[in-house]
């Protein structure tokens, strides 16, 4: 450790506290990393823990003045890199934030610091009959990452995303001023709406410190729905007349008959689908319906069931309870399934919905000239595929992985629909994406972090290509 | 006319043809206002009608280059005059490019050029049985302007505002650079989110020149239910209660006697409430329900009448379709109405909706206090109160419509929840919004527009108070 490091971490902790500045091997290694498969762990020169918004602003004014980056942390369970600190950075970990400080039944929101997790959020909802929609699939997910990443995960089909949800924010600039955007109002017009901005920003414009949730009343009845299909071709073409029934599901998820093989092996479950269904069907849709009347939900099924018949399902399992939720649980696990089955990288990008069947297919051939294992499942109700790509070869992995994110764009997507950019899809989004568009990117980080040290290098480098030397 | 205007006019016809530009007489004067009540009509050197986004693009980019003021007009039928151009600035006005450029059933998608109205856009959408759901209360309205302003109306309750509706757009920087943001897909997070950034930005960060939009299944039943309450307040405190009841209705305002009586006698309405009622009543909730299933609607509508009865209306009165229709279409005219009885200034603001019986009382006290007539009514389930000043005197009203706005604000409102700002509420905004917030916003603005040409001066000054003389 340099003497400068030392000066550092007393001046650290004049403003949080010693017990809440860690440095050298007092930092475990969980600081180090998040879950991208691809992105090298970092040591930071020191992890802070502050306990109010105060301290988080002093923090960073502290790390403006001396030019020192600054990565926030919820619970690392991100999947691109965007909390790994810098070397001669700090970490700001907001694991003391983590108290949910109001549920407020009249307006129908939560008030929630950063460091609180979707599991906690979910046990105090549930009490009062309310829901916090966003299961991007890990409980223990904290509030202020998903808002850092805009989490999204299966129920967006229906709910919308983690930026349907956050009404207002506090939040720290790279200046270190405080400012509080929204409120517990469900709109306004009345300037830029800067709590939008910030969410999916991944720490580079500023750090929430609090956080404004709105809540919906918790459905009490539902119903999963599996169905086997032919073809992948027949699972995307379904999707937008599901979208378009008007019988707004919770859940519309395709699952190719690899991960359905895995998902389902891995967690132990047995469907009853009979033997010569599975051998028959290369692609499943999972649908769940929620409400509150049960005659409705039954009604429901019914409609979802013929419309599944004429849109070519092999078949149709009405799963009860307990295995329609250990379904969805395992596929909720489907990253870590892939993981374990040794996937070299994960990736998670958005097309237009009717351009999912286009889209395999460019996969597949991308996959096969390759060859590369190339797999995965999907939000298809949002055109959010997710894909596990299998390739041992890191130059041809990311060539793959360049070509597969490519084709995307080229069919009117976007690199990303939930995991985010962080350091791990950077390159990607370099060079696909408008250069113009990265341009004003930065201008807008320079506008929030005049002096750079929010998250530098995350989603983008600080300068464009051009003017590299 | 100056030589510098003719040389300017014969500049500009070179770049979008000499039959669209309009100089000195031959501007109209509908160029040369919209319907705010307070904001005084401005000519413009010229107005300007681009045919296609590379034709705005070469006018932005000649107006930087010249450094000349550049207001965006869609109808004309905003409220905060955020549409008024410079006198020394050109219009743009988009009424050429009015085209529908797709309806895509498989993403659910219209792709719309910034001239298209709202009745186009329905009367297109309604051929495939499916809704753009936001209704601002005046069909003639531009897609372009609601974008500007980040529109709602009555029916955001449920679908939310126009920010919840835009998937993406082609927009025209104050650089003259074209950006397309976003797509057909309801979700992303691959870098900031700029098309949340220029909705509702009123023309000051870029100019939407194609706006990508959600389109619903469309309603295909429906119950309009008018409930009397003998207080305000009862009105008032029943709200949170219909919100979490998951009814989730489509329309739920309230209406206050003053407004009620102006809106019922100018549209010739008979809605058959007994006079009794009539005498006791103070308040009026409106509800809609819809859906594409008779039956729940039937079965929803007596649930919520229970629900009224408990939250203590003096009565439930159920209206034919065509009484409900026109109670509605009533409603949207308020503003009309309201303006034709003689209203000083009209405001719109939000509050947490638990908020609104605080709310409404501490504007009696202003009221009264300042012996002003304030009545409105307003989109009760979103907290978005729309009150019409009655005061004569220009200093008087002034500091009525501050004090009220500040109150607002001081339960957790901003100053306005769908008109925007404009230069109509640009004072208000400066004194009761925090400084450091407004000068974020105009880094923000130097990012999109940096020689500062776009709409200036429109929601805040381009100097803070602290930088003037």
């Amino acid at each position: 450790m340099t003497t400068t490091t030392i000066d550092h971490a007393t001046e650290l902790a004049a403003l949080v506290g010693a017990d809440h500045v860690l440095v050298g091997d007092a930092i475990n290694d969980d600081y180090t990393r998040d879950e991208a498969l691809t992105s090298p762990a970092h040591r930071p020169a020191a992890v802070v823990r502050p306990g109010s918004t105060e301290e988080v602003a002093a923090v960073v004014t502290w790390a403006a003045a001396n030019g020192v980056p600054v990565t926030a942390r919820g619970s690392g369970t991100g999947l691109s890199g965007a909390c790994i600190p810098q070397p001669d950075g700090i970490l700001v970990s907001f694991e003391r934030m983590d108290q949910i400080l109001e549920i407020d039944l009249r307006n129908h929101v939560a008030v929630v610091q950063p460091g609180v997790t979707l599991a906690q959020l979910d046990e105090a909802t549930k009490a009062h009959g309310l829901i916090y929609p966003v299961q991007p699939g890990e409980n223990s997910a904290s509030l202020g990452g998903n808002v850092a990443t805009n989490a999204g995960g299966m129920r967006a089909v229906r709910y919308g995303v983690t930026r349907s949800q956050v009404l207002g924010l506090t939040c720290v600039l790279g200046t270190g001023e405080v400012l509080t955007t929204g409120g517990k109002f469900v709109k306004a017009t009345s300037g830029y709406d800067l709590t939008q901005l910030v969410i999916g920003s991944e720490g580079t414009l500023a750090l929430a410190t609090e956080a404004i949730l709105r809540l919906h009343p918790r459905p009490t009845h539902g119903a999963t729905v599996l169905a086997p299909f032919t073809t992948l071709d027949e699972v995307a073409a379904a999707i937008p007349h599901i979208v378009g029934s008007g019988l707004q599901p919770s859940i519309l998820e395709y699952i190719d008959l690899v991960s359905m093989a895995g998902i389902t092996s891995s967690a132990g479950l047995e469907l009853g689908i009979p033997q010569e269904i599975k051998d028959t069907a290369l692609a499943y849709l999972v649908i769940v319906l929620e409400g509150t009347v049960a005659s409705r939900i039954e009604e429901d099924t019914a409609a979802l069931g013929q419309l599944l018949g004429e849109l070519g399902a092999l078949d149709l399992y009405v799963l009860p309870p307990s295995a329609g939720a250990a379904l969805v649980d395992a596929r909720e696990k489907a990253f870590w399934t892939a993981k374990a089955l040794g996937a070299n990288d994960i990736i998670d990008l958005v097309v237009p919905r009717a351009e999912i069947p286009g889209y395999l297919a460019a996969v597949k051939v991308i996959a096969d000239d390759t060859a590369s294992l190339v797999v995965g499942c999907g939000h298809a109700g949002d055109g959010n595929v997710h894909l596990s790509v299998f390739q041992g070869d890191p130059a041809v992995r990311s060539d793959v992985v360049g070509r597969i994110l490519r084709a995307g764009a080229d069919l009117g997507g976007a690199v990303s629909g939930e995991h985010g950019i962080g350091t791990a899809k950077k390159a990607y989004l370099a060079a696909i994406e408008d250069p113009a568009k990265l341009d004003l990117m930065r201008r807008i980080k320079v506008a929030f972090d005049p002096t750079g040290i929010l998250n530098p290098g995350v989603i983008f480098d600080a300068t464009s290509p051009a003017e590299h030397p």
